[in-house]
């Protein structure tokens, strides 16, 4: 299995609800470097996973639309927890649309909120 | 599949038997810089994997018991030797027992001995 | 000159004024890792800069009075851009103030914001 | 599961055929830092997956025969896009070669580019 | 003095004229991973050393000049030992000219061209 | 001003003496990953601040004769406790003789013991 990975970040405020997450109950915010990896069994007939470039492009569109926001004010995420792990999985799915038809096998978003903590997901294409 | 990560670290001294060892056969010791993963195939009620900081103080308490130790003295390392795979599975299995039935699925735990080289040893739940 | 370093973050919500900001005009927010750094020409009776518990433990409550708060909404703040450099000095003065007297030369306060962006200040003691 | 990892690195030239690559069309280079994970179910009786000595030497010699050089002139690579992908499976394939018949049952190699973007391959043994 | 940094990276092929460079006179390549660091004694009126997308886009535009090309083909370079320690020179001096007038006091530009090594080179403005 | 920086490591046992130490007065151990900076005003006719292989050649002699070692049982170190900051002085000042009439003009040394601290030495030559 091959894969080719891409990093971008975005910055955003938030706050959760649920006793659980403590003083993270108040509006603050966190900046996110995302890795974004795309997985394929054989490489296509240039020798690529996919085109580097394309991928780097998708995955800074759709952090742009996250990018300098209070996800408590986003329609998108209205009655739910923007948390780490959330949030990759919202990514990671719109990558998936982003790159439906390419022949891709799986791909994985990571999102490092710190030197000391990160969240992934991973799914199949 | 969704993951999260928390990091920490502890450091010991040991030393090992066996020629395959060469000078490590002396008493030295290490820094492992400690990543803590733990999987789940769907988030729990709160959007998450598992409670940050709970995750964090179980990766700390099972290091503490580790932590400015020489190995070579400790009754439960006793003809063992501590490679950094065999402690990263040591850890790992403790961590398991700290988080059973809190509905996760698996959980890795990788330990970063230098800047060129690490272990990891992952299990289900 | 010797060094000492130790590294903890801190994550806040907050906005600027300016339209050199483009859209950080807006409420969003970020994580700083921090490295507090202490610089001291020669070596205590011990053999160190700083004892870096010590050290830890006065950068951890200063980041403690700014971790998962909305700076917008702090009053120490009024009419202030909280920018990656000026949060830098706000810091490092507070940490200043919290090791006088112990005999060291100087600090520097380091935030990164993220994989590509950084921001100092540095002063004597 | 267990996993080592050794980590070295390797500078090359080349260039890319395929309007896919843009200005990567023209000869230019780069820095691998590389990583190969070495995986196994069980460790050996020393309670390692592989000799970290023996490991790190492969991998050495492996990135030996390719370091330093313009791989647009190596014939082993006539005809093929030398991709971030395609140099990580010749490593990985190369390294498998080397470590038959040790027991081993899988490994990984991770080729980083830069600091956002790296590829891998992974394989069984 | 306050800083702020910007991060980048180019790839290149080149070689080197001498017989302490060993096998590196031949043609190879190179990722240079970028650090422009922007020094000034005091904040500007935004509270700022200087407008961070501004300094990203000076570095970025620079960069682009060398990406993606072979150095022994270009006049600029003619007669020079492209040296990690040269470029840091290049860069640096061309950041100066853009930047001049903004105020700053100071610049650092360093090239990390693997994980074990790095050069790089500061001036005053 | 230039710069040049080679990465290296080591792994110690060691023990400290005094009350400031906490439970770090048990025997315990490190893994030091090793950054020697070279430092000089202007390069020499190659273009380069030292020969980065002679570089990395004397800080892998200077390192081996403590990788793998107990410093408490070294004569060289009776009656000190080797904190990182001692450590970094002594690995500076045998730089600082192997490189002497090389024409450089400083060096510095800093030792990271985990991913949260840090200690340097630097000097001048």
């Amino acid at each position: 299995m091959f894969s080719v990975n891409v990093r971008d970040h975005f910055m955003i405020a938030h706050s959760f609800r649920g006793d659980v997450f403590g003083p993270a109950q108040r509006l603050h915010g966190a900046t996110y470097v995302v890795d974004a990896t795309f997985r394929r069994a054989n490489l296509d007939a240039d020798g690529i996973v996919i085109d580097i470039g394309r991928a780097a492009d998708a995955l800074r569109t759709i952090l742009g639309e996250l990018n300098y926001r209070n996800l408590d004010d986003e329609e998108q995420f209205a009655g739910v927890n923007t948390t780490t792990e959330a949030l990759a999985k919202v990514i990671a799915d719109r990558l998936a649309e982003d790159v439906d038809g390419l022949g891709l096998d799986g791909l994985a978003v990571t999102l490092r909120e710190s030197h000391v903590a990160w969240a992934s997901y991973e799914r199949a294409l």
